[in-house]
C-alpha cells in the first residue's frame, strides 16, 4: 500500500497565499518522514514534478489537504478532490472572513504539528447535487455542492417566475430574482445574506431560500431533511436561468420550463478541526454575526 | 388489559366547538362498539360521569383523542396529556388557520371512519423544556412545550439584555425584546413571525430566534441538534422576564442574572395523519405561505 | 400654437398589447377632434405616418399619452419622453402586475371619456439620476430613474465591498450583491423586494437599500431627503460592476475604484390618476402587499 | 421680561448621573451670570429651593435643558417640556446607546462652553398624537411622542387582529403583536428593530411598521407624509390591546373594536448640535448600524 501523503493547494492570484504555501511546503519537506505533494497547478511555482492533481487525491493515499486561501479555495479544492473518498481539508485561512478554515497564518505550522500528533477531529459535510431534468427518465447531474446550488435569472432585474415542489407535492409559485439550496455548511453564507437560516453543520438537511421574493411571493426560508427532493421549474417565457454551484461553476442558459431537480450527493467534505472542544460557535461570533459591546450592568431607567 | 377508548377535548369558549364536540360524541356512540370519554371539564355540558382528566390519557387507554378547537386547543391538550406515553391527536380546526390540524368541520366524520379502519398514520413529534438554573447542581423544570419556549421582557418597550450560550460555549450577547427557542413543529407560528425558518416537523433540532433584536445585536435564526443545551442569561439589572411555554403558561417575575436552560425533553406529541401522501406542504401553502396568482405565461419586456 | 395631441405607446412584443393599442387608436379617431400620434416604433404596425418619436413629446404638444403594457412599459414610456416638461402618462395594465398603472383593457375607454372631460388629476413624481466620478470637478451623467438605480456586482456570487457616503459623510462600508436607490415611486418594486420600506410616492426622498448584505455590515434601508447626494465607491479590485437606471439601461464594466454619484434629476414623470379620491393605498393593497382574509370575529382562546 | 435660564434635567436611578448633573450645575453656578434651575424632583438632591418644574420650561424662559442619561431620559424630558414652545435640549448620555444625545461626560463642559458662545444649531423634531376614537364626532387625546406610539396586545402570544386604513381609506388587515407608528426621530429605535427603515429626523414624516406579523398578512413598514391620518381599529373580540407612547406612558385596557387616530402633534421636540457639519451619519454608524472591518484590498478568487 502506498505510504499516504500530505498535499498543498492554494490561491494562485494572490501572492501572500503561494508565499505561506512555500513556507508550509519547506515546513514538511524538513519533517523527511512526510511525502509531500502540490496540487499541479501550482507546482512549476514551487517545486516542478511533484505535481498531482486533486482529482486523484483520496483518503487512501492521502493524509489530508492543506487549502491555503479563504472559504472559495476550500470550495473549490474540496469540489476537485474525490468525492466519494474525500482527504480531511486543513483549511488556511489568509482572506478576509474564511469562516470554514480552521487555521489561519500565525497558527498554520503549530496546527499541522498537531494533526501530524493526531490530536484533531474531522467534520464530516454533507455535499447536494443538482440535476437537469431532460425527459421523464432522463436526469442530467450538474455537480455537487458543498455550500449552495444558487438558481438565479440571466438579467438582473427581470424576476424569474418558478414553480416549486418537495417530495413530489407542489408547495408554492413566486417571482423572485433565484433561489438558493443550500446545505448546513453553506447556511452561513450565500443563504444567510439572502434571510436563511443558520444551520449547526452536524445537521444533515437542505435549506430552501428565496432570494428577492415579491412581496406577495410568499416562500420563506424551508429546512428540509436531505432525503428530501426540491424540484424547481422554471415559468417565464423568454428568461433564461442561470445555476451556480458553490458559486464556482456556471451552468448558463437555462430555458424557460426546465426543471432541475435538487437532491443529497453521494459525496462529501471532511474539515479538520482542531480544538478539543467545539468552536463552531466561537467561529459564528467572531466571523460571522458578532455580539453587541456595552456595559454588562446597563439597567433600564426607572420613572 | 382496559379495552383502548376513544377521547374528547375542545375548546370552552366557543359554541361552535361544543356543539360539534356533541356531534362527534353522538356519531361515535352510534358506533356501539366504542368507548368514548370526555375530558373533565367538557363532560358536565355533554353527558356527564363520562369525564376523564387528559392526564389518566395515555395510549396504553386512549386510541386517539379528538381535538376540537384551533392550534392553541391542540396545544393545551398536548400540553394536559401523558407526556412520554400519549395518545394520538387527531386535530379537528374550526378557527381561523389551525396550521397543526388535520381535520375540520366538513371531513371529520369520514377522517374518524377512516382512523377506525386504519386508514392512516402517526406524526411524531419532539417536544423541549425550559429550566431554571438555581445553583450549579440545581434546576427546576418549568415544562414542555411543542411549539416554543419564549423568553420576553417583562415590560413592553424595555429590552432586555441576554448572553447566549449553546454546549456551554458563548454564542452571543444581545438586547431584544425576547428570544424563541422553538422545535420544527412551531418553526410555523411565532418563530416564522419573528423571522425564524420553516422546518419540516420530522425533523428533531430545535430553533433559536431573537424577537426584535436590536440592530448591531448579530444574533440570528440557528437551527441547532435537539441534543443541543441553549443557555440564556438575563444580564439587565432591575429589568425581570417572563417565561412563555407554547404562549399558555406563563413564569413570570423571572429575575436578572438568571440563567434558563433549554433541552429535548422525554416528551412527545402524536398527531395523526390522514392523507396517505404527506400533505404538509398543501398545508404550508394553504394555511401558511401561499402562492402568487398570476398568468403562468407572463414573460418579461424585450426592448 | 400646435393643437395637442394624444399618443399612444405600447409593449411591441405582445399581440394583446398591439391589438389593444389598435383598439384604442380607432376609438380615439372616431372622436374626430383628436390628433392621435404612435410611438415611431410601433406606427408601421397599426398606421404608418402616424409616428412620433418619444422624445419629442412634451406637455406643450401632447395632452397625454396612453402607455399599454405593464410598469416596464411605463418605464420605457417615461424614460424616451421630455425629461423636464413630460406629458402625462395613462399607464394601461395588460400584464401581470402594473402597479403604477391606473386603467387595464376593462376600463380603458370609460377612463380615456374622464380624461376628455378634464376629471382626473395628476401625480408628479421626482426622478434621480446618477453620475460616474471622472475626476474632482468632472462627473458623466448616465441618465434618469423614476424607479431605481441599482448598482451590482457583474458576477453572481462574488459580492462587491462598497463605502457609502452621504452628503460627504461617511456612513458605512459593506459587503453585498449591490445597493439600489430608490425614488418614493420606486418604492414598491425592487427595493421592495430587497427588504426596503413602501413610501406613498407624494414624499421627495431617496431610499438605500442594500441588497443582500453580508450579515456583519450593518447597513439598513435608509430615506433620505432628495436634496441628499449619495456617494457609492466600489472597493474590492478586480470586481466589476454593473449600473442598471430601472431595470432596463445597462452601464457595464465599471471598474474597482469607481465613484458613482446619486442625486435628484431636474426630471420627473407624470401620472393620470382618475378616482376622485387616492386609490393608492388600494393599489398597494391589491396589487402588492394584500391582506389577511380570516373571519372577523376570531378570538383567542380562553382558558 | 424674565431673564433667560439654563436648566438640568436627569435620570434618578443613577448616581453617576446625579453626580454629573451636581458638576455642570457647579459648573454653571461658577460662571455667575446664568441662572440655573433644576427639574423639581432632583432639586432636593442638590440645591433645595431651585427646582423648577419640566412643564414650566418653554423657550421664553429657558435658554436651552440639560438631560443627562440617555434617550430615555431625553424622552421624558422632552415629553414634560412646553410642547409648542420647548426650550432647546442637549443630550449628555452616560447610558449605554443614546443615540439621540449629542453630547457625554467626556465632552459636556466644552459642549455647554460652545453653545454660551452661539455655536451650534437646532434640530427640530416633529412629534406625533394619538386619540382613542369615542364616537363621530369625539376623540380623546392620548398624548404626543417624539418616537414612536406602539399599540401591543396586552397578552404575550395573543396576536391582534387589526384593520388599518390611512386617509380613510382601507389598507390592510393584520394577525401581528402590534404596529408601531414612528417620526423619523424614532425609526432608529424599535421601528427598526421591527424591521422598518431609517429616516432622516429633517423629513417630515411617519412610518408605520408591524410587529412580528403572521407571515401572509402582508402589511410592511410604510412611510408617510405627517398630513396622513393613520386609523388602527382592533378587531379582535375578547382581545384587549395596550398603546405606548415613546415607551413611558401606558393606556392600559384598549378595548376591541376600538379605533386609534394617529396624527401630527402640534409639537416638537428641539435638539442642540454641537458640531458644524452634519454628524448625523457618523451618529449612525457609530451607534447604530455599524460597519465591516475587512481588508480592503480584499480581493475575489479568479479560478
Amino acid at each position: 500500500m502506498e505510504k499516504k501523503s500530505i498535499a498543498l493547494a492554494c490561491r494562485m492570484d494572490s501572492e501572500r497565499a503561494l508565499d505561506l504555501t512555500k513556507r508550509i511546503h519547506d515546513f514538511l519537506i524538513k519533517k523527511k518522514n512526510e511525502i509531500v505533494y502540490l496540487e499541479t497547478r501550482i507546482a512549476p511555482k514551487i517545486l516542478p514534478h511533484s505535481g498531482r492533481d486533486l482529482s486523484e487525491m483520496t483518503s487512501e493515499n492521502t493524509k489530508f489537504i492543506v487549502s491555503i486561501g479563504g472559504d472559495g479555495t476550500l470550495l473549490r479544492v474540496s469540489s476537485g478532490l474525490s468525492q466519494s473518498e474525500p482527504p480531511p481539508i486543513l483549511g488556511v485561512n489568509i482572506g478576509s472572513i474564511g469562516f470554514l478554515d480552521e487555521s489561519n497564518e500565525r497558527n498554520v505550522f503549530k496546527d499541522i504539528n498537531k494533526i501530524l500528533s493526531g490530536d484533531f477531529t474531522i467534520e464530516k459535510c454533507s455535499k447536494i447535487t443538482a440535476y437537469i431534468v431532460k425527459n421523464k427518465s432522463e436526469e442530467i447531474k450538474l455537480g455537487n455542492a458543498l455550500n449552495e446550488i444558487l438558481i438565479v435569472s440571466s438579467k438582473n432585474s427581470k424576476v424569474l417566475q418558478i414553480s416549486v415542489k418537495v417530495n413530489g407535492a407542489f408547495l408554492n409559485r413566486s417571482y423572485l430574482d433565484g433561489i438558493i439550496i443550500s446545505t448546513a455548511t453553506g447556511s452561513t453564507a450565500y443563504n444567510l445574506s439572502a434571510g436563511g437560516a443558520i444551520v449547526k453543520p452536524s445537521l444533515d438537511i437542505m435549506q430552501l431560500t428565496p432570494l428577492n421574493p415579491f412581496a406577495r411571493s410568499g416562500l420563506k426560508p424551508l429546512v428540509l431533511p436531505t432525503n428530501s427532493e426540491i424540484e424547481i421549474q422554471l415559468l417565464r417565457p423568454r428568461l433564461n436561468a442561470k445555476i451556480l454551484i458553490d458559486g464556482q461553476r456556471i451552468i448558463k442558459e437555462v430555458q424557460p420550463n426546465t426543471k432541475i431537480r435538487i437532491r443529497k450527493a453521494n459525496a462529501y467534505a471532511k474539515f479538520i478541526r482542531i480544538s478539543l472542544s467545539d468552536n463552531y460557535f466561537r467561529r459564528l461570533r467572531k466571523k460571522i454575526i458578532g455580539t453587541i459591546r456595552v456595559p454588562l450592568d446597563d439597567s433600564p431607567e426607572e420613572y
